[in-house]
């Protein structure tokens, strides 16, 4: 099953649904219309139907898989007796990101990437990273649709795409095995880790992690699909610039199984429905390992196989503003100046 | 005021309900209550007054804040008028964390916990650290409580706390500068944030940021206090361990001043009400910067100046389990092991 969200109109504004995708038809079905028409074609009146169906398809993709198995199988009854009112041709629609991740954390599945990233760099590669699956922590609240504009953050001048893998997790668990993990995915779907490769390289060097360098937008979409329609040891993976191949990798390279990133996620801490682990860029799958770099309005598509095509274009930069004052070199404790070193 | 938050008996579990402590009064105010009765009192029926004040008063402290200044204003008026049964006496409550962040960003902000840091690991402070004040990301999904238990994942042999100040945003804003930044701030908190030290190394050292070394546990609380009640600028921060005093710090100093966190956190992307920045560990405000360790059943108290007192205590470690194997060197994408090395 391919399931995502789309906006509909409301007396206040955008509502955001769920819907299940059907592409080879060009539509989706809006679950809540279709379950509301099910209950009231049952028996149920239109103010019951509505209540069960919003229960069911909240407009909160992780609050609905926080319901388990029943999302899954309520989502099959609904799209199996949807009538006309329930379609929405995909030529229409207004697309949202299919998810609203609690948590993101993004890993380093794929040492192909971080090896060729540290030769251009003419570093070297740091042997810790053979020890366990390491990830940095992204930002939920500024993830993008598909066909959404990339902002370009003042504080950058070296913008970059990541092609990767987001995996969904379907229901709590905590010290899992690679034996029991794969059973908390709930599914699949592209993630553009969108990167300002000139911040990001001292974020890392100060051994704090990606922040600016990464927090101002992730790409997710256009579904998320359910492992069953999937090879996820083969997933053909392809990143286009207006049009032509930078990227092309494959799920089949990753050096930490999905299961074992997901048992390491789940170490000492409780996974929870709906959080979003990144894959880590695949070998080739950005612009910075090839020399290139993107410019305001490049269009960036990536495509895997059996998930679609994420497209996203890149913005313009925005006016200079305020930007942090660096401190002198010995400072080691409160430094006063004008743009206020002082805790107030 | 002091906000917090506390969980009440309810038919189906325990009802998160958000309070104003008055200490000095050795009790906190059932804000719901408290609304719902001086609703009732003003002429509206029992279920009317009770969506109202729900409304006003949801179970998420960071939905309340959302809702802008007339949140403050409705808990004053609430509290003006609360009746006894709005009462909770401090001894007979159980208090939660008092915030529920949709994203937990932790800075850098006392370099002199840094400087003390590389010097106790022989390593050469990073100049890039007086650039910007850097951060990387926390894991809001382990928030604990004041006097929860402080889980000790099995991955881990050292355990830590850190001394830090946690600041509340409490309205939306971008590209803030620190002339308008502090306007955005809700209120502090005291926030430990629990450290596996022998974890955190290799973490940082890999350049993606703390992880596992973080996500286990952070603590916050008491309560949330609004700026009115502070001076900012003078927060004297104390440690103790088992009721020994290991750390002693002030807000005084502080390389990066709050008005240029949230400044800088706001560059580039949407800030969203409820989000909390941590500072950093104060200086002196963690045992490795005195070559001390935590150990299992240890009670550790960070006690600010207005703040009040966020005690935890240190659980006992877990059982060992399954465990990431290491990658052989020359690993530049797939391999098969028998833990799973492969995609699925």
């Amino acid at each position: 099953m391919k399931l995502g969200r789309i906006a509909v109109k409301g007396p206040d504004g955008p509502i955001p649904r769920l819907v299940v995708a059907q592409p080879e038809q060009q539509r989706v079905i809006d679950l809540l219309t279709a379950e509301r028409g099910r209950l009231e074609r049952q028996g149920a009146t239109h103010e019951a139907a509505l209540r069960l169906a919003t229960a069911l398809f909240p407009p909160s993709m992780a609050a609905a898989i926080a319901l388990g198995d029943m999302f899954l199988a309520a989502a099959a009854q609904a799209v199996e007796s949807a009538d006309d009112e329930a379609i929405v041709p995909l030529a229409s629609m207004h697309l949202l990101s299919p998810l609203d991740p609690p948590l993101l954390r993004d890993f380093s599945a794929f040492l192909q990437h971080i090896r060729a990233m540290t030769q251009r760099m003419g570093q070297t590669f740091s042997e810790e990273l053979l020890q366990v699956p390491f990830y940095y922590k992204g930002n939920p609240s500024t993830i993008i649709a598909p066909e959404q504009e990339v902002r370009w953050p003042s504080y950058t001048r070296v913008m970059d795409y990541e092609l990767e893998l987001g995996f969904v997790i379907g229901k709590p668990g905590e010290n899992l095995t690679p034996q029991n993990a794969l059973s908390h995915l709930f599914g699949v779907t592209i993630l553009n880790d969108f990167s300002a490769r000139d911040v990001q390289g001292p974020e890392m060097k100060t051994g704090f992690g990606p922040a600016k360098g990464k927090d101002f937008a992730t790409a997710l979409g256009p579904w998320i699909v359910t492992p069953d329609e999937l090879d996820l040891g083969e997933l053909t993976m392809l990143g286009r610039v207006n049009g032509e191949e930078w990227s092309r990798g494959s799920s089949a390279t990753m050096t930490w199984s999905i299961a074992e990133l997901i048992a390491y996620a789940s170490w000492g801490e409780t996974l929870w429905p709906g959080e979003l682990l990144g894959s880590g860029t695949v070998g080739t799958g950005a612009g910075a390992e090839h020399g290139k770099q993107l410019q305001p309005g490049d269009v960036v598509e990536l495509e895997v196989a059996g998930l679609g095509v994420l497209r996203n274009r890149i913005g313009q930069p925005e006016p200079r503003g305020w930007a942090p004052q660096r401190r002198p070199s010995q400072t080691n404790g409160a430094v006063t100046h004008e743009e206020g070193g002082r805790a107030s």
